[in-house]
């Protein structure tokens, strides 16, 4: 932390407070630098767990720690609250905004971290009828369409609209899309059996779709096949090969193999089907001549830094390297090997020696896992396969390490445990700034339609 | 649960899942009746820890049970969610609806809990700039105020910006408002003490402003003293004989016993000075002749009944009888005591007898206490005045017993008792649904103004 060698510090701009981008920050935390981490909200997210918040299991907080108070002992860090606008390589400045408050922050080496976002393949009206799962506004919405589906089910004396509002459907068979699945059958099945007088949320129909011929496309034919019987047990209806054409405020439409396009009537739809990076991204591209692939992804050289601009680093979602899979471990290894890189060559630059050659990103391919229900998961590593309870107890044994891994604070890992392993839902309460949202963006595109004067302005207050 | 003796059961509504109406509901778990519990929402909450989800230190889901699974178990109880609009004492009848669909429940007995809202005396544009906390909106929109105040100063380089942006104001010195202003001193002074680079929240100034002339009225000297030198000690400013007389975006406008008028700067303001009864008390009082009070409590008979109406009880915060404080204990004993009468006049009716002597309702003050901070509370039981931690012991046994008594949920006990006791706070991840909703209802509200055609509907999106 001394001034000694240098006159002014290296300063390291991280934009995302995900995996990639905090994980880059912290692997700073010894070098001689100044670190400026940007983000457009205050915490850092878990998003593997977000479908257990949508669900009633936990809290947003118990996933979502504030990133300040996570690097408050890393002195040459700090948080910029902000949405980044505008990232300028020539100029190597970044542009963010927060409450009408315009930030520049100039930077000597950058690491872009900024995620995906839900994709809808181009059919962005799907957005309002099925939310994505990739905010904690999304889960909260989803936790309120879920359980409000039940409530208007309870009240509704019409067996054609109680089937479409008791019917549910996840489109995506991918991680996300299985947990969820899972989560909303033992939700309706388990905690909620008891718990109505005129309905029976066993009654409910969990559907998950998916175009592709199979769930859960990383892992090989054993754990699919467990995953599967383990959803169906459950009583999740598996469609595949099926793909969704359209959807609506009363269900979707999907057309399988054979061509044929059918109905389903279903008052919960939830979208996890697929994402696109971060529109950064495409700005990235155009300013460096980088390619991007179908998802908007940069096409990285092999230190995952921009072609002619070996100080801008794109890691985690929204880089493509080989094709690596959008998951945590990719975007901590490359936030990991960005910030190694970097701090190799303030010490080398210090000691007034020549850059060090750089080794090109490889990434360590440490396992994948997905939850399917209380005691039954699937998990991959290496060679080996599991299923069933030793799987789940893994899983939970690495979310509980990782968890730990903030702050050491024992307190919440306790207390995530104990809400995780409660048999009852502790986190079911419902806020209603969705439905005065909802209400009053209603109201305002009645009003912008009645005077028939489109305005750009439209799009921002959604 | 037997249907032997009668062909028609007893039918009881109950209106609120508060305090008074739950506790209804639960009484009447043995008796030959059906319960039909009405509310807006779907949980229970417990409004005392609002605060704690507002200062980040619990999460909604923990204050926040589903009403529901509380009364999974209980047979006789059903629970409908909706928003009533009407009572009618004549037709013995409750219409309420949920989300556009109305349903008109019919009672034998009705027990009304809809308790109170915040009141602004009037001056009801104060809440957009100085919310109140009665929902788990208000703690979360609070959240995100307070927090936001924080980051907006880190960015802030102006300084008399910045000192209105760290100026946090509490109007109202009762319990509520003392337990905030303390949470939100121990927020800045201690928790976020290093979490920012260009700002230090101990720099925050914390105002608790009443226009009486002491902090916590209910209590005696002894204990307002000890309570004041606590906040004190946090660094807490306590302004008495202060009336607010204005309040907008940027500060407060104050008018001291002296008749000077003074100008406090605060970007955050939370009102915890009045409540005001549901407007239900209202419309019974004009149906019934039943008189209310300035706070729009209905005046009821000794037995909690209107005028008249010996089946149509009214208890917890929107009845008024000898002036009883608005707290939950008031309301606990008035529901078990309406569910009492109920029960034991089902029971002289089935066995053919007349109906009993209704003895009036008396209430048991089981003493009053407010936390204000970490193992400092203010407590009085009886004669017993406690001061300090035993005092806070107190405080944190007597809720943990509550909460364990909901569906003896341990897990949720141990989960709250870990959050509470950890030093860090687990739940300060900010929702964005306010922000979305103010920007949609601001531009809604220009837009009208704009066409300068005031609509009645105005007022229902807020």
């Amino acid at each position: 932390m001394s001034d000694t060698s240098l006159a002014r510090r290296h300063r390291v701009v991280v934009i995302g407070s995900g995996f990639g981008g905090l994980f880059a920050t912290k692997a700073l935390k010894r070098t001689d630098v100044d670190v400026t981490l940007i983000d457009r909200t205050t915490h850092h997210l878990f998003q593997p767990l977000l479908y257990q918040v949508a669900t009633g299991i936990l809290s947003e907080g118990e996933i979502a720690p504030a990133t300040r108070l996570v690097l408050e002992d890393q002195q040459n860090a700090s948080v910029l609250i902000g949405g980044v606008e505008k990232i300028d390589v020539a100029d190597r400045t970044v542009t963010s905004t927060h409450r009408g408050r315009t930030t520049v922050t100039e930077y000597d080496s950058l690491v872009v971290s900024a995620g995906a976002r839900q994709s809808y393949f181009g059919n962005d009206h799907f957005a309002e009828h099925a939310p994505g799962m990739k905010t904690i506004d999304d889960a909260l919405e989803l936790r309120g369409r879920i359980l409000g589906a039940f409530e208007s089910a309870e009240v509704s004396t019409d067996p054609a609209e109680r089937a479409r509002l008791l019917t549910f459907v996840v489109v995506g068979a991918g991680p996300t899309g299985v947990e969820m699945a899972g989560e909303i059958a033992q939700l309706a099945h388990r905690t909620l059996a008891g718990a109505y007088r005129t309905i029976d949320p066993r009654d409910a129909r969990i559907i998950l779709l998916d175009a592709a011929p199979t769930v859960l496309p990383p892992f090989d034919d054993k754990l699919r096949r467990a995953a599967a019987d383990t959803l169906e047990d459950l009583g999740v209806e598996i469609q595949l090969g099926a793909m969704v054409t359209d959807v609506d405020d009363d269900g979707l439409t999907v057309r399988d193999q054979d061509g044929a396009e059918r109905r389903i009537e279903a008052a919960c739809k939830i979208w996890s089907a697929g994402v696109a990076a971060s529109p950064l991204g495409r700005q990235l591209a155009e300013q460096t001549g980088a390619g991007t692939d179908r998802a908007g992804r940069v096409l990285v050289e092999p230190d995952l830094t921009l072609p002619g601009h070996s100080n801008v680093f794109v890691v985690g979602d929204m880089m493509n390297r080989d094709g690596l899979p959008g998951v945590a471990q990719v975007a901590i290894q490359g936030g990991r090997y960005a910030a190694q890189l970097i701090a190799a060559e303030v010490r080398a630059h210090r000691k007034g020696r020549d850059k060090p050659e750089r080794a090109p990103f490889r990434y360590t391919d440490k396992g994948s896992m997905a939850m399917i229900s209380r005691f039954h998961a699937v998990a991959k590593v290496g060679r080996l396969q599991l299923t069933g309870l030793l799987a789940w107890l893994l899983w939970l044994l690495i979310h509980l390490v990782y968890i730990v891994g903030f702050k050491s604070r024992l307190a919440t890992a306790m207390s995530w445990t104990w809400s995780f392993l409660g048999s009852s839902r502790g986190h079911l309460a419902v806020t209603e700034q969705q439905v005065v949202a909802r209400t009053a963006i209603n109201r305002l595109d009645a009003w912008e339609d009645s005077r028939a004067a489109p305005e750009a302005a439209t799009a921002s207050a959604r």
